[in-house]
């Protein structure tokens, strides 16, 4: 716990939490290759649902971005378990999926997925610049207002 | 068709089958290295959808289970057809995207999405044992429940 | 500027346009091993949208097709970009996303999806045939009625 990533992360006040566990037949990543593949993120903190609701409906674009900075550092705690615990091992965070859960009006998801991307580069620097899709659902699990997956690749 | 993972299915009484053709300029799978990458495929059984609507609205989540372990199963079938009839070559189920078409107030697509992680694990073990994003939309091709991608890694 | 898959854009009279510089901490593509991984790309024209709204609302299927086909256009710039400029190195269009802004009621994602699918054939040939996942969305970022990402192989 004492690599470059690790001293950057204190440096910014992230404390990277426990990762969480799937409850299910399926696993919070597979690593294939050099590509880590990890499972949606949501914003959890301690079990519990922190932003919940439709952006531009309950809740405004800056929590949005609030909720996919935190789903963003939950997909980095995956990944630090994925590298063995090992984050300076991260070579590119190469995509994001940012899914918003929107009312029907709301066109901003690239602001709120911004929450995300900018995390990952402040973080990572260079290596943290990321291909990114980001589009809206009506609804998302357990009411969640932003789910993020991603593609690192590991050296 | 006399592979491991053919006696598995056998036994779990899960006939594949036959691929579907795409009827349009995409194809079901593409092999690049050692990954196929497998087209959104949907509860369609003898070219009838068999499970539409929305869950959480005119379906319940046992029909949205029901629906995600269909399409599934018809990716599987894809695989198949990608790994030259033989399973065995599987290595491993990388990751799985599951599309919950979904009432605007229905927030359990995990429970959902496992029909689909359910089926992959019984048939392939560990090595289908994946990582998934499950979202909601708002409505699906054909009025699909369900639709289910994948990447899987073949040795 | 003078390769077979440049005279064929000609030939169609397609012309790509400079590739869009994403306005946040991300990039509009990631070159990881031998994939491109390329940010969803949006049926802009010059900086404006030129298709807001939602298929089977105020846009018909076929305005989803033109967007679909624009988006997939804009798509393909990047993937030049990404390719140094030669499009010639392209070996396979493995696999693309399309994202439909829909009413509920719309279900013919597939058609509307086929305005990309169609372009990277008519643009690729065979290496343009792709695995697609198609789904639909209640809204897209800047109202947009099609987004379209993808994973492209270079040789």
């Amino acid at each position: 716990m004492s690599g470059k990533i690790d001293a950057r992360l204190a440096e910014l006040g992230i404390t990277l939490p426990a990762p969480a566990k799937p409850v299910a037949n399926y696993v919070p990543f597979v690593v294939s290759g050099a590509h880590v593949f990890v499972s949606g993120q949501v914003p959890i903190e301690g079990g519990v649902v922190k932003y919940a609701g439709r952006v531009g409906g309950e809740l405004s674009a800056e929590d949005g971005q609030a909720a996919a900075r935190m789903a963003a550092i939950n997909l980095m705690s995956q990944v630090r378990e994925a590298a063995g615990g090992d984050l300076d091992r991260v070579k590119r965070c190469v995509r994001l999926g940012v899914y918003v859960a929107s009312a029907a009006d709301f066109t901003d998801q690239p602001r709120v997925a911004n929450g995300a991307s900018d995390v990952m580069v402040e973080v990572f620097g260079e290596k943290g610049r990321h291909a990114r899709t980001a589009i809206a659902t009506n609804v998302l699990p357990l009411n969640c207002a932003v789910e993020v997956d991603g593609i690192f690749e590991l050296a």
